[in-house]
């Protein structure tokens, strides 16, 4: 086996986020369901843009959280996505760098501009995402960085991906190089009308061989089309080496080989804006997970991630959270 | 007198600031003067933000703040300061309009870039600013509405704006345009360093018939080579109508016709990031001055916008500066 140089390495859209408030009325207004992410094209993109209100650019993309995640717990990550030559994409590739992410992408040149998600957030916290791709699904063959993905313990796979067939290819790419070199994968179905689109492909992925499934309560019963969590969670763990699912403030279920953990939610004062927290509590299993920690602490860990991050605007840590693991006795 | 279409309107410098974390030692590796601004050229900020940790994008530019904060606060405002025509440009555009401010300055075609400002926040809060001003001097005379100023209670000029010939030409414009309007004037001092590097016209400017002048504590003692803020502060009593001084914690005085008013800071429970507090103070201060309001009031708006903004980071305020201040019984 290839020399082990990152925990996880993921696979996703490199995005900037534009996060605002709205009230509800606004989402209704605008035809938005809420705590979703829809796509949206050029013009149905600056229409949004100029409706809402004043707005803060912090760098996202769901998968590129995760890995800032876990390199603000210490762990070594890695990242590919694609952003455009331009000033979103030069802050994209910034932040994660001085995050301490590894990221060598190259920047396209004379493209689709960076992918950008207008991010509402209401009164309540909650997020409802407007994604605007750009040139994040023009990933290439090459750009599949093989020596990276060999190198890592686990290969961590965005849904979101899905929503495209260029990137989608990447995907599959990601996977297979992964599989042959004795490395595990990782899924995340990342959004419930996600899953909705790409159904029948999830499940044959998931089946033929994905190691960890990451799903929320609404991901994990839209995949397999009921309204019950514990028969959804069910079919999962028999689908699925490790199943994690997430259901917010009710904490999260981790199924394994029969066995069954779960594990409460971290308290938060004021949830400000519950961007990123799906892709925080990834960061936290995942770095428990690449470090031979129980899968307790693995959810605790994620728990602890989830919590930061819902706590301010913005989907990227803005403490360090292996000092945050310390404090809780997580982390030695 | 031309018809009043509104209470404050600011020329300043039009930037998207760029906020990051740093310690004391970070500061002290790259030479910079904790609390200040300096401007840098093309090659010293690229090295500066490579040096820096993630951060994220925040519309700002200090006059711009205080419109922003104006028109938080229910006040009509109005801002002119120049946007090159490229994604920061936009944001610019889109965030000062959102937030309710009038702003129509033309986007500069294939010029420098929209101006930036890199900001470093040290544990304690306090900011320190590394500014690039990119397209903004460039702001040329036609560009100048003499309309809008014409139809302003109060035009505000920013300090900032004499670091550049141009600026100050068009600062030196809108100052002629609003006095032959029979309209008052006010100037901000900016910067500590600003003052040193302009004092001798910004007294001649000041003691020409500014009508407003604001400062802090830094700032005054800088204009008038002395370490006593009370030497400073009767200085600034004699050559101007009104003076409005702000001592961060220490709260404010304002001096007008031989009457001195102290005001108190408002209580913040953490202090995240003290960029823009005194913008914000003028945007509370200016907003009760346009309305009518006796100078207490004046300065508890003031103390009141500034302790919200320090209170998160950024520049621009997060929450109705209206409704807290109705909450405060500061305004009905």
């Amino acid at each position: 086996m290839t020399e082990t140089r990152h925990d996880v390495v993921a696979i996703g859209n490199a995005i900037v986020d534009i996060i605002g408030r709205c009230d509800d009325a606004f989402l209704g207004k605008h035809g938005l369901a809420k705590g979703s992410m829809a796509l949206v094209d050029t013009p149905a993109m600056q229409k949004l843009y100029g409706d809402m209100g004043p707005a803060v650019e912090i760098s996202g993309g769901s998968a590129a959280n995760t890995m800032v995640g876990i390199a603000s717990l210490g762990g070594k990550a890695g990242f590919i996505g694609k952003v455009a030559d331009d000033e979103l994409g030069r802050i994209f590739c910034h932040d994660i760098g001085a995050a301490g992410v590894t990221y060598a992408t190259p920047r396209a040149k004379n493209s689709l501009p960076t992918a950008r998600c207008l991010i509402l957030v209401t009164p309540d916290g909650e997020r409802t995402m407007n994604t605007f791709l750009g040139v994040s699904p023009e990933l290439n063959h090459g750009e599949v960085d093989a020596r990276l993905i060999e190198g890592a313990r686990i290969t961590y796979l965005e849904g979101y991906l899905f929503d495209r067939a260029e990137a989608k290819a990447a995907f599959r790419q990601a996977t297979a190089i992964a599989r042959k070199a004795g490395r595990q994968t990782a899924l995340t179905l990342s959004d419930g009308f996600c899953v909705g689109r790409h159904r029948a492909e999830f499940l044959s992925l998931i089946r033929d061989g994905v190691d960890i499934l990451f799903a929320n309560e609404n991901e994990i019963t839209a995949l397999y089309e009921t309204t019950s969590f514990d028969e959804a969670a069910k079919s999962a763990a028999k689908d699925t080496k490790l199943a994690v699912l997430t259901r917010s403030a009710k904490g999260s279920l981790i199924l394994s080989g029969g066995e069954s953990v779960s594990v409460a939610a971290a308290p938060v004062p004021t949830v400000v804006d519950t961007t990123g927290a799906g892709d925080l509590y990834a960061a936290g299993f995942l770095f428990g997970l690449s470090h031979g920690r129980p899968l307790d602490v693995c959810g605790h860990l994620g728990s602890l991630a989830a919590a930061e991050i819902i706590s301010h605007v913005g989907a990227r840590p803005e403490t360090s959270l292996a000092k945050l693991a310390r404090e809780k006795g997580l982390l030695s």
